[in-house]
C-alpha cells in the first residue's frame, strides 16, 4: 500500500541526529564477525549438503581486553577476548549419508579471518607487540531449537496455490527503510569511510580504524563529533598529537565541504584534555582500537543495515549480522526496505522527498509475502505523488517477487549489513 | 527548546507497530540481569566507599539451553549459560585505606538472585526437573579503560560557575522520549503483564514467562500477536493444549475490550501446527521460558526504557539496563526524556496529542547541561500550543535540574528500565 | 604369578614418607567431583538406555577463587571456577528410539550436588557470606573419540573360546596394590579423617576441611605435619588461633598414641608466624577450603585410590576418579590390585609382612585377563611363603574373575578412590 | 644421609613397567604449554622488575577437540580447547612505579608459541586443513593466594646465622631421583625420540608426534608396546597403513637391537582391527595428535621429570611443569634428585648398581637445607659402598648448594621436565 507520509522530511525538522559506528567499533566488530561467521556457515552448508542450513549467530560478545598506553607505545595487559554464540545445526543427512558439520571449528575460523582480513597491519603489529590475531576467540554454539529448525524446515503453511516461493517466514517481524538520506547521513555515512581509507594517505598513519561520528543538526547547522582512537606507538608526544587531530580536522572539513558544498563545524576526541601531560587524558591506543582497553561490543547495537543510527527515523531494533539468510525476516526485510526505498528515491529524483518502506512479515507465511507492505512518500506536490504512486507500488512488488535473490548476495558478501 | 512537532500523531498514522517482550523473554532476562548486576554494584560501592563508582555492566550474554518436550514433561539437554561481562573498577582507596571490592562475586550473586526471584517456582521445579538455579552463570568482568574511568571521576571540565552538578556526561549521547502511549502502545504493555500475573489465577497455570506481545494496527484495527511460552509437564495433550490457548484468548480479548473499549483480534502462538501430533509443532518448554531451548538474549536488543519496541516512534539504540546510573546519559536521558513526556502529557491531559522529548549530552559538560534539549509537541490546536509551550519548558528544566535524582531511584529499582 | 619381594618390608627402610590430602583439599574435591559426575552419568545411563555407555570425566579443574580474610571475619573476592572437561556418549538408540542424553546438564548438577552434600554448611554460609553453592560450575564436556567408544563398545577380540567377560581392556594400563599399611601409613589416614569428623565434636569447630596430612618416618621417629584450614569468622585474633592450634595438636597427640600405643611428633600450620599481627601469616579462610584462595586442584594429582600418597611405594600415576567403571583399566585394576593385596594381607596376618599386587592390562584383551599379573610377598620365613604362595594365586584368580562386580560397587559409590 | 639400599636392582626384579608419553601426548601438551609459559613469565618478570615474582602456573587443561577421519582425508569438527589456569603476580612495584603486568597476554601468547614451535607443520596444515594456530587457547590465570604471595616474599625464617641461601621452601614437599635407568628404562626413552626424529627420515612421513611407548619386562624379555597416530591424509587405505606400521615395526626393531644389543618385541597399536576397511578401527588422526579427538592433557599426569613414569620405582606425583622455579621444592627437588642420582652413578660407573636420592624439604627453612637428604646406593660388593659412601655425600652436597642455579637453567630452558 502507497500513502502520503503526513509531515515533514527529515531534512526540514530543526533537529537531527546520526551516527555511524566505524568498521572498528567494537559493535561493528561484533557484527562483522555475525556475519562473517554466517556467510562461512552458508558456504559450508552449501559445499556439503547442498542448501543453507539452520542458523542464527547474531549472539557473539566482543569484550574488550586491557592496555596501557603512553605516547611513544604501550602494552596489552589481558587480550580481547570474543566469544562466539548462537545456533547453528550441525547434523545432517545428505544422499543418505548422516554428517557431522564442524560448524564451531568453522565459526572460530571464520572469525579470525574476519579480524585479520580487517585490521591486521603488520607493521603496527611490529611497532605495538600486539597482532590482531592475538585476540582469543572462544566459541559456545549451541545445536538451535527444534522447533525453530522445524520451522526453517517446513514449507510454508499459509502458502497459496502454485505460489513460487515456500520458505515460510520465520517470525512476525518488521523492515523498515528510508531514502534518500539527508546531508547530515551522507555526511555521516561517508566521514568514517574518508577517514578510515584517506588519513593514512595524507600521512596521518596515527589515526585507527575505530572512528566513530555523531552528527547533530539544528537548523541548518551541522556539527560532526568524531572519537577516533590515536595509535600510540606513532604519536611521541602530546604536540604530536595535537597536530594529528588538527591535521585531520582539516582534511576533515574540505571533505564535508567538497560533499555538502558548505561548512560545517567539526570536533575530533572532545574528551580530551589538551592541557594534560599524562597519556591517560588523551585517546590513545596501541592498536588504533578501542577493544584493546575496555570497550565492549555486542551484535545488534550499532549501525542498522544502511549503515547508520538515525533515532529520528523509524528503525528496527532487530540485529541483522549473524542472522541467516534464509528465513530470517528481521535481516531480509530491512535490507529489502531499504532496497525499495533507495530505488523509488533513485528513480524520482527531486519529485520525491522522502519514501518510508515498512514490511511487516507473518510467521509461517511465504517470505514474500509480507502481512503489511506500506509505502509512504513525501512528494514535492500532490502531482508528483500521483505520478510516483503506482510505479512506487511496483517497485515494492517487484522487490518483493525477487526477496530469495538476497540470500546469494548476501552469501557472497556484496550487501553490506552494518 | 520547544517547538510544533510537524506531523500527525503516531495514532493517526496508518500503520502502527508495537511491540513488547515480556520479563522472560530472553533479551529482557539479559536486561534484568544486567540491571540487577548494576544495581548490586552501586550499593557495594556505597556501602565500602561511599559513592557509586565507575562500572559499566550491559554487555551479559544469555546463552539458551537445549531441552527436549513432550506433552506432559521433558527434560533438559544443556543448562542455559549466562556469561556476565562488562566492566567495573575493583581496586579503590577509602580512608587511605586500599580496597579490593568483590564486583565479579557480587555480580554472579546478583543475577542468581534476579533469575531466583523472578522465574524460581518450587513446584515447577520438581514437575520438570529443571531449577532456575540450574543455570551456569559465569562470570569474566574486566576491570575498565583507564580512560573512561578517569573520566568519570573528573569534575566536569566545560561546567559554568557555581554551577551545582559537576559530574561530566560520559559520552555524547542521545536520549528520546514520547508521551502519551497510543491505544496500541497501552495494550501492548498492558498484555504483557496481564497474561503473566492473572492468566495463573484464572487456572491457566500452563502459561509460562516467556511472553512476546506484538501489536500492528492497520487503520483501525489492532491485530495483537502473542507469542507465550506453555509449560509441557501440564499439559497432557494437543488438545489440552488447545484449549489453553482458547481460553487464554478469551481472556486476553476481555482484557483489551476492558482497556480500550471496542474490540481486537488477537493471535497466540501463530508458528503451532495444530493439526499435528508431533509435540514439536507447538511451543512447549519444560520451564515456561524459551531460553531453555536455543534462544538466545542479549543486553539492550530488548524493549527500550518505557519497556515498547515503537519503530515508528524516535528510539535510541542504546542499551540502558546494566549502564552506570551516575554518569551514563544513555541511560539517564532516556529515562529523564520518556519522564519529561510524561508529565507533560499528564499535566495537559487532552490538549496535547503528542509529546516528543530530545536530550543531547556533551561530553564532559555537566549531565543537567545538554548540548541539545527538544520538546515537540502536537496540540489539539495553536490556542493549546501557546498555552503549554512555556509550561513544557519549565518542566523539562524542573527534571534537568535534579537530574541526579534518578540515580538513587535507579539504584532503589524503582524505575523499570526495559 | 606369586613370588618373593627381594627387599626389606617398608617399615623397615630408614625412611618412609606418606601423604594423605584431605576431602577438602583442592586436588581431591577435583576426584570427589569428577567421581559424582562419573557415578550420576552411569545411573543416567544405566536408568535411560540399560547399560553404561563410555564417557571419561577425569578432567575437571578447580580453579581457585580470592578471597581477603582477617581475624573474625572475611570476604570472597573471586567465586572458586569449576570447569568440568572429559568426553561422555551423548547420542544413543534404545529400542529403536534415538536419544539425547542430558550428559552436560546432569553432570554440572553432580557437581553441585557433590559440594553441596560434603561442604556445605548454613551456619558458616551465614557467619562468612560464602555459599558452597556459589561456585561457578562451568562444563565443556565433549562427546568422545569415535576410536575410544568403539573399542568399548566391541567385544574382547582376544577372548577365548566360552570365556565370560567380553568387554576388553580400553588400554594397557597398570594397577598395582600393597598391603598391609605401616605405622605411618594408618597414621596418616586415620588422621585426616580424625580431624575433619572429630574437631567440630570438641569444640574446634575453626578447623576446616582442608586439612593436608603428611607423614615422614626417620628409622622410629614419626612426624606429622598438618596444614588446616582455619575459619577466620570463628577466630578473633592470634590469641585464639594459636589456641586453637594447641587444642588441636593435644587431640592428634593423643589420637595418634592411641592408635599406634606410642607417640608421634606433631606440627601444625607451620608456615604460620606466630609473632605477628598480620592474619596473612596464618593460615586462614573464610570456608576452611583453600580453594577459596588461589589453591587450584586437577583429578589425579592427590591420592592414589588407596587413599594414599607414598612415593616409596609402588605407584600408578592413573587418575581413577571420573573414569568409566566398565573398561577404564586405570580404575579398575587400581582398586583390584589394592583389594587383592589386601585381602592376602587379612588373611595371613602377621606371617605376611608386605604384599605387592601388580596387574597389567593388554588392550582389546577381556578385562579380567591381565598381560601380567604378579603377586609378591615378603613373609616371615620361607615356610610362610610357601605356605600362602598358592592362596595368594587363588585370591588373585577369584579376584579377577568377579572384577565385573566392582563396576556396581563403584556406581554405588561403596569404594572409595582417593 | 647414605646408605645400603636393602633390595635387589630393579633391573633383576622379575617384572619391570616403564612408560614414556611423547611430547605430542596430551598430556606431555599440557606440561609443555605450562612449563612454556612458566618460562616466559619468568622472563617478563626479569625484564619488569629484576626478579622472578611468584606464580604457578601448572593447571591448565587440554581439552581435546573432535575430528572424523578418513584414510586419505578427514576434518576437524570441534577444535582443541586449552585453557590456562593457575596463578601469577601481577602488580608489582619497581623503583617507585606501579606496575601491572600482562601475566595473562604472555601467557597465552607463550603457550600459543610452544604448540607452534612443536607443532606446526605448514605442508601438514594445507594436506589436513588443520593448523596448529586454530586451536582455542584461553585463559582465566587468578592472582595467588597473598598467604603464598606473602612466603615466596619471605626470607627464610629458620635460616641459620650467615647463611647464603635465604629463599625459604614453598611447601613441605618431596623429590625423588634414581640413577643409573635400565635397559627397559633407556629403550623407552629412547625409542619415543627415535620414531620422533627419525620416522619422517625414514620416508615414514605418516607417523605422527603423538608417541606413547610403554615397556615391559618379564625375566629377561622385553615388550615394547607404542601407540602412535597416523596422520590420515598420508594414508590412502588400510594396506598402506599396514605397510607403515611394518616399516615403523622394523625400524624399532633394528634400534632396539643397536641399544641394548639384543632383540625385544614390539607391538604398534594394538587396538587396530587390522581386517576391518572401517578407517574407525585404525589410529588415524589428521594432524598426528589425539587431542584433535577427543584425548584430553592435564599438567603433571604424565612423565616424571627424568622423563619416564616408573611405577615400581619411588616417584613423585607432583606436578614440576609450571611451578615456579624459584622456591617451588616439588619443582626443584625432583629436578635436583635426579641430578644428584646421575652424577653419583656417572662417576662410580659399573661399582654402582643402583642409587635412590630422596629430599625433603621443610616449608619455611632454606631451600637447600632439606629435612632429610637420603642418599641409598645398591653396589657391586661391600667394598665399593665404602668406596663411594662419602662421594656420595659430598655429590650430594655440593649440588645442593648450588641448587639456586637451577633456577636460571630451568629459566633458560636447559633442563627438561617431563
Amino acid at each position: 500500500m502507497v500513502s502520503k507520509l503526513a509531515k515533514r522530511p527529515v531534512s526540514e525538522n530543526i533537529v537531527e541526529l546520526v551516527e555511524r559506528k566505524g568498521i572498528g567499533h567494537p559493535d561493528s566488530i561484533a557484527d562483522g564477525i555475525a556475519e562473517a561467521v554466517s556467510r562461512s556457515l552458508c558456504q559450508l552448508y552449501l559445499d556439503e549438503v547442498g542448501e543453507i542450513l539452520h542458523h542464527n549467530v547474531d549472539q557473539n560478545e566482543v569484550s574488550g581486553g586491557q592496555s596501557e598506553t603512553w605516547f611513544g607505545g604501550g602494552k596489552i595487559i589481558d587480550l580481547p577476548y570474543i566469544i562466539l554464540l548462537g545456533r547453528a545445526v550441525e547434523d545432517a543427512t545428505f544422499q543418505d549419508r548422516k554428517l557431522r558439520l564442524p560448524v564451531r571449528s568453522e565459526a572460530v575460523k571464520a572469525a579470525r579471518s574476519y579480524l585479520k582480513e580487517n585490521f591486521h597491519d603488520s607493521k603496527l603489529a611490529q611497532e605495538s607487540g600486539f597482532n590482531i590475531e592475538d585476540c582469543i576467540v572462544d566459541v559456545r554454539m549451541g545445536k538451535g531449537s527444534q522447533d525453530l529448525i522445524r520451522n526453517y524446515q517446513r514449507q510454508a503453511r499459509r502458502c497459496p496455490p502454485n505460489h513460487q516461493i515456500c520458505k515460510p517466514a520465520n517470525d512476525t517481524s518488521l523492515g523498515v527503510g528510508y531514502a534518500p538520506f539527508t546531508d547530515t547521513e551522507r555526511l555521516t555515512y561517508a566521514m568514517e569511510r574518508f577517514i578510515r581509507n584517506e588519513a593514512p594517505k595524507h600521512g596521518l598513519d596515527a589515526v585507527g580504524k575505530d572512528i566513530k561520528v555523531m552528527a547533530s543538526r539544528y537548523k541548518d547547522e551541522i556539527h560532526i563529533i568524531i572519537a577516533c582512537a590515536i595509535i600510540s606507538p606513532r604519536v611521541s608526544d602530546p604536540y604530536e598529537y595535537h597536530s594529528i587531530i588538527e591535521q585531520l580536522k582539516a582534511l576533515c572539513m574540505q571533505k564535508a565541504h567538497d560533499i555538502l558544498g558548505y561548512n560545517v563545524e567539526i570536533s575530533i576526541n572532545q574528551a580530551d584534555d589538551l592541557s594534560s601531560d599524562d597519556p591517560g587524558d588523551y585517546y590513545l591506543t596501541l592498536s588504533g582500537l578501542s577493544m584493546e582497553n575496555g570497550d565492549d561490543g555486542s551484535v545488534g547495537r550499532g549501525n542498522r543495515v544502511n549503515g547508520l543510527i538515525t533515532p529520528f527515523r523509524p528503525m528496527s531494533t532487530e540485529a541483522a549480522a549473524g542472522k541467516n539468510p534464509v528465513t530470517h525476516i528481521g535481516k531480509l526485510y530491512n535490507v529489502l526496505a531499504s532496497q525499495i526505498a533507495s530505488r523509488i528515491a533513485n528513480e524520482a529524483g527531486e519529485e520525491i522527498l522522502e519514501v518510508q518502506v515498512k514490511l511487516l512479515s507473518q510467521i509461517g507465511s511465504p517470505i514474500d509475502l509480507p502481512a503489511i507492505a506500506s509505502v509512504e512518500l513525501i512528494t514535492q506536490d500532490d502531482n508528483n505523488y500521483h505520478k510516483w504512486n503506482g510505479r512506487a507500488w511496483d517497485i515494492t512488488n517487484e522487490s518483493l517477487s525477487s526477496i530469495e535473490e538476497l540470500t546469494g548476495q548476501i552469501v557472497k558478501g556484496s550487501i553490506a549489513l552494518f
